[in-house]
């Protein structure tokens, strides 16, 4: 039943082409589209490398494809190894698998299923179509040498890898909810505003740009009604020259009032507000009823620590400032610590500068023990 | 009086050899010792650079003669220029001054004298041997050709930009007290601990033995009596290996009293507490009595916060760990701002990465009139 690769390539050398895809789909950047690293290795023996590289643009599979053909390779009878199975639906782009059938691929050996309603179903196209298309455990399981049982743990351990690229996109689908950003922007010592709620120009030009782009790819910014009667913010992207092309939906979540006249209410229509405190259903709601795929909590501290609390933040930006204030709004309220133990770690990138500005983007880190308590002395080693 | 090269040298090029003496001198670490960059023009017309790479290293001036002496020039007849008055003391290094007299440079141009007692007078050293020292705005007034006003102009302003790189050193040296680094270990939202005080793993391992790289070379470590009372901490400099070699005095700054059997008074003797709240009386009094000329304020907020307040800490790092608490101690307490503009301003370099930790270098920003205000809209603009 498996194409000519699967034959020929013994158990770790899929493993390896496993673990490269990985490594391609970590490129691609952190947000509300999974990322996705592929691998398509052609008949002759040759690999060409694709990887998503955000909203709008190729898919990882699409993408080595166009960079086969691009370097005169013929994807015909190759096999293409992907860490998410191939969409079966056109959105922004065209389905994955229609692509693979299309360019004649022999096998597609994919980490593990794509868990949303809308794009899954790739595999059993390709099945249709008489393409192989098996998960990477099952891809190692059925190579027509004996697989060792390290081939069939190597393959276990590089789907978890795969599935941890995009483990809150997983929560965030299986939850029925928006992927969603929080964006903090603050000084050294962590407030978001002065006393007297001044905050205009707590960060850098170059790092509200960035918000601002951050903005213009999001289908949704909200934010609280605490945030919405201080600051009665606009919530639209904006460029140097203006507006930008893409409006994200402008929502408050909340129980008080949009007083009157809130520059959040616009003219377009493009405004919702959900007086709720239940923010679990507030974000169900925006993806069932407004299509909300992708949402950015844009402010104030209480609606981000209840989104921290309810661990519905699945990628953090925190601007800061290298300043300090001493008092004023703090980034994030409402958690309820008592001990260092209750603090929320997150994964960080390297960390970006805009301007004067240190941007730090961070994930929420999957629950793990902490290696480094284990050698806690008896006394506070400071 | 001025020597061959003064005679032959444009003002214009004099200042690109300012200026590139000044882009020496950033190379240096920002600490207790300030930055010098030189620049050894020699009768040949070859240069050669030199810069200070902190305490116990060459100076600049010295670090010039040698690399020209490993590359086999004769430094004799040579100009020196230099960001600063060459120091007349021996140190931890020789006489910078002697070591032009000895190498036989003709002329030596800085940009401003040592403020110190124990390391100016260096000029008045090499006038009296006969070699031409000048400042550079004297130098460009001195040159042979007729200067324009243009030159006296780049003079002045690269001289201001050479007494920038080491302002908050010349304050301390000014103030007659020890140059201060604070160090902060939070977390992104600004807490040094959990309500129930718990701090010791906040920030990654490879932060806290970056920490203790600081603390061995720091003459003195200080914290408050409220960090002394909850976390006992020994204030010692330690390796993986166990104690550095050097070992900072211990000074706690505060008017309660150290408990007995505190792990900071040690058994060595090298231990001080100031009951004081006159923090700069405190630290006028550790550079007189105990020699202290780089102290290190390790905490708690309250000792950190009334630093700032007086405008006493010259160098500031931040240890950021990605983490979110929401409560906690602060990093900072006692300032008391009201509005935004009664924020601390820093100047950071880009930032560093330990393990986990993001930590931020940062100096107090001089005040200066803030631009990005100018176009403050009727409405905060988010």
């Amino acid at each position: 039943m498996s194409g000519r690769l699967l034959s020929s390539l013994p158990g770790t050398e899929l493993a390896a082409a496993f673990s490269r895809a990985i490594r391609l789909a970590q490129k691609g950047p952190r947000s509300a589209n999974p990322r996705v690293g592929a691998l398509l290795i052609l008949p002759s023996g040759d690999t060409v490398e694709g990887w998503h590289r955000g909203a709008g643009t190729p898919h990882a599979e699409a993408d080595a494809l166009d960079r086969a053909r691009a370097a005169g390779h013929d994807p015909r009878g190759g096999t293409m190894i992907v860490t998410l199975e191939p969409c079966a639906h056109s959105g922004r782009t065209p389905s994955c698998a229609r692509g693979l059938i299309d360019a004649g691929v022999t096998a597609c050996l994919f980490a593990h299923a794509d868990p949303t309603e809308r794009a899954g179903g790739g595999a059993d196209l390709l099945r249709a179509d008489g393409i192989t298309a098996l998960t990477w455990v099952d891809a190692v399981a059925h190579t027509d040498h004996a697989s060792t049982p390290g081939d069939a743990a190597a393959a276990k351990s590089l789907t978890a890898d795969a599935q941890r690229l995009n483990d809150r996109w997983m929560r965030a689908q299986a939850e029925r909810r928006p992927f969603v950003t929080a964006k903090i922007a603050q000084t050294l010592d962590g407030f978001t505003a002065a006393p007297d709620g001044t905050s205009q120009w707590i960060t850098s030009h170059e790092a509200r740009a960035a918000g601002h782009r951050l903005r213009a790819h999001v289908d949704a910014i909200a934010v609280g009604t605490g945030t919405l009667i201080a600051d009665d913010p606009r919530l639209s992207a904006r460029t140097p020259a203006g507006d930008a092309a893409h409006q994200p939906l402008r929502v408050v979540i909340g129980q008080r009032p949009v007083p009157e006249g809130s520059a959040v209410i616009g003219a377009d229509g493009r405004f919702v507000h959900l007086a709720t405190r239940d923010l679990p259903a507030a974000l169900t709601q925006l993806r069932r009823e407004h299509g909300v795929e992708h949402l950015l909590i844009d402010g104030g501290p209480t609606l981000i620590g209840a989104a921290l609390a309810a661990d519905l933040i699945d990628d953090l930006w925190v601007h800061i400032e290298p300043t300090l204030l001493g008092a004023g709004r703090p980034s994030v309220l409402g958690l309820n610590p008592s001990t260092l133990t209750d603090r929320l770690d997150f994964d960080a990138d390297a960390p970006e500068i805009h301007g004067t500005t240190v941007t730090i983007h961070a994930r929420p880190r999957p629950a793990a023990p902490q290696a480094d308590t284990a050698g806690t002395p008896d006394r506070k080693d400071v």
